[in-house]
């Protein structure tokens, strides 16, 4: 969804520097009050997750320096490895050019998915065959 | 979201295959009917952009083996590339283990970023200074 304000830095020269609390101000969280957000490993810049995070959560993994998303299911603030240890430590946060998607390059410290697996895209389609495929095992430990 | 289908296959050994025809029917797709996507390049690694399928596209992405996503700005199919020649070609298409995220591996033509720039994550944070920075610079060709 294109939105003004970030039509606006299209044009914008290299090293421009924006107000981050102007540009959280502007981010555009769904009606939930959430926005995408997607953690990738910062070495092997493997996909490890999709979650979501609000406003609080968002300048909170700012401030801290470690990833903390909002638990849909939870419905509460979710510093991700609190209980696992399976910390995700922030190398870069980026914007998406409308404003609506986030994405954290991370040490992720263990297993980023809840099932114990590094990442969470652990079926793979295959259309030729018509079906989704197993790609990797669950380790015997867990928890997200 | 945790959704017990997609809970039930957590353990299952490598190499399990299931239906695709079930697996597209269980997906957690949200209110709108629409499930997000990441796309990254096959090659480099790279997340190139956040996008959304409905149903049908995600069907028809695996179909045809090239990014078809649901545009909600324009609220219409969106067959990425079909006007710009931007393509995504279909490498892999995993899902994660809650069954409400995608991600799509692609050859990518060109550029992703409707603002000509090959990725869309392009506004980067910086919380010692407070500041959003401009990474890359807007080409002079455009058009997603």
């Amino acid at each position: 969804m294109q939105r003004k304000y970030f039509q606006n830095l299209e044009s914008y020269a290299v090293a421009t520097e924006l107000e981050l609390i102007e540009v959280t101000r502007e981010l555009g969280f769904n009606e939930h009050g959430l926005i995408p957000v997607i953690t990738q490993d910062a070495t092997t810049k493997e996909v490890l997750m999709l979650a979501w995070m609000n406003q609080d959560t968002f300048t909170e993994t700012l401030r801290t320096g470690y990833v903390t998303y909002w638990s849909r299911s939870r419905n509460q603030r979710w510093v991700k490895g609190q209980t696992s240890g399976h910390t995700q430590e922030l190398v870069s946060l980026s914007i998406d050019c409308d404003g609506d998607a986030i994405l954290c390059q991370v040490n992720q410290k263990g297993a980023a998915c809840h099932t114990g697996r590094r990442h969470c895209f652990y079926l793979q389609a295959d259309n030729q065959e018509h079906t989704v495929r197993v790609v990797s095992s669950q380790p015997t430990t867990q928890k997200s």
